[in-house]
């Protein structure tokens, strides 16, 4: 069996790279420049030579490298075809076949970021021990990753998970990134608790959130000293995520949601305000899933884009 | 390989039986009455007692037989655990590994009835051509059944699929069967369909409605005779019911809806309710996905059932 895999997570402004053991072991890791210019066109050959500089720096034979696996910002299908990855300049075309053609024909899989993400999460962070689980990102945006029997749920067009853009609100006058209006994403995201906050302080309620820069994180911390403001949005907050993990579980009753990105750092007192909402919502078969913080952070990428080519 | 194949499908007053070809050619069909008293306890007996039955009959030995594969109403999971089937009185136990007990060791696959009619849909029916899609029976409740690479999608406790029970509606008075209030199906069922129009005849609009029996057809059939309180309740039926599938299609992104059950009879009229409020809700990725109706009606089950044992 071959010693050596790599871990790619291809972001808007850098790249992640992590070499790892086939046990799991994260022996290195190293960020590249993501070089959008020209469509993207140098992503991959950039990816290509990094790879083979670690190897040589190393002294790894391609024989003893399992493959490469890799994440990036945009549906990408169980054949390895990227839709549209607007982020990167990125069209249509076989991520898998091209990298793998710059690597003299290694074995390359690819996947979307936020479920290659998840299936790190499941393999060495939050989700051990489950093989049916979603882990749920609240970062600028809310992404998803469904892992199902311990394999990534991509999606007939590589867009399945993409959980920030379930309808939750019909009330709602503010356009969503997507163009939809009412996505989970503008109230469970980074972005959507601030936005919640600035509606809220429209009013004339005393709030520790006047002072000082307004933040997800700065809401949570005001959760936690009794800010009611704060608190009014932590309920929505959850409401909104309560109400919309009950829907995934509806569909793919998971064993586990779990939860990261920036918002997470709030730790479990995020919690407090998600599962009474989720439960009220919840078809009862699904009543009882854990809900578990990621533990990875920036690295889930790397972990899980390495466990595709192990599987 | 094997020449024949039996798909069974347990319901809360009978049991239909299939013997088919393995290509899916459908011989024989008949039913057999579902005991349910004493927990359940003769049902799998009576289905083993009627397959031998059959393979005298029609003088097919054990060894010309792939297996047997079973739908049954209740949570199963993907090991052919069933976690409690209330309509048939059974509590937790292997479904599979005891009619094969009672069949000499015969290989039997089981699953939830619901996942099952889907994949025989994919199989035989509406859904031919699909590899990822979403069945969704509207009947006296609202089923799905999850097809994802062309396998049931069964989750963690066999409870997938259960879309009936998303949470469409805050503001909702009624309970639903499962004890929530606002499920999905409480609009889009059969049942549903004649609540809401009951809802709005309690008003004193003229409608053909207020002569005759009401139904879920008997609403579909004023819609396309121009009644404006079936149009209304169509519009409401459709914004639920199109609400519901963007959330599946957020989180699974299939290739197709097949739309089966009762009033599935109504035809592709039901669309033209359920397309506007689904493409407004959806996430663009998703934006396309086809809706097909269900071709096979009471017999998906059979069908499925047979297919599951020749995966």
């Amino acid at each position: 069996m071959s010693q050596y895999v790599f871990g790619v997570d291809i972001g808007g402004t850098t790249v992640k790279m992590g070499l790892f053991e086939s046990d799991g072991n994260l022996l290195d890791k190293w960020e590249i420049p993501t070089r959008t210019e020209n469509s993207g066109e140098a992503i991959l050959p950039d990816v290509a030579e990094s790879i083979k500089a670690k190897m040589s720096e190393k002294n790894i034979a391609k024989d003893d490298v399992a493959g490469v696996g890799i994440g990036a910002p945009g549906p990408i299908d169980s054949e390895g075809v990227v839709h549209v990855a607007v982020n990167l300049g990125w069209g249509v075309f076989n991520v898998s076949e091209t990298l793998s053609g710059l690597l003299d024909g290694m074995l390359v899989k690819a996947g979307n970021d936020a479920n290659v993400a998840a299936l790190g999460e499941m393999w060495k962070g939050g989700g051990q021990g489950y093989k049916n689980m979603v882990a749920v990102t609240l970062g600028t945006g809310v992404g998803g990753g469904i892992i199902i029997n311990g394999e990534i749920l991509s999606g007939a067009g590589g867009a399945a998970g993409e959980i920030g853009h379930i309808h939750v609100e019909d009330d709602e006058a503010d356009f969503c990134g997507c163009k939809n209006q009412g996505c989970l994403e503008q109230y469970a995201s980074a972005t959507g608790v601030v936005r919640l906050a600035k509606r809220k302080l429209m009013g004339d309620e005393e709030s520790i959130l006047r002072d000082g820069e307004l933040s997800a994180k700065a809401v949570f911390d005001a959760v936690k000293a009794g800010d009611k403001v704060a608190i009014w949005v932590a309920e929505q907050f959850g409401y909104y995520l309560g109400k919309g993990l009950s829907a995934i579980a509806a569909v793919v009753n998971p064993e586990a949601f779990v939860i990261g990105g920036g918002v997470s750092k709030a730790g479990e007192v995020l919690f407090e305000y998600i599962k009474p909402y989720y439960k009220k919502y919840v078809f009862h078969a699904s009543r009882d899933v854990e809900f578990k913080l990621a533990t990875l952070g920036n690295d889930a990428g790397i972990y899980g884009a390495a466990k595709m080519v192990l599987d």
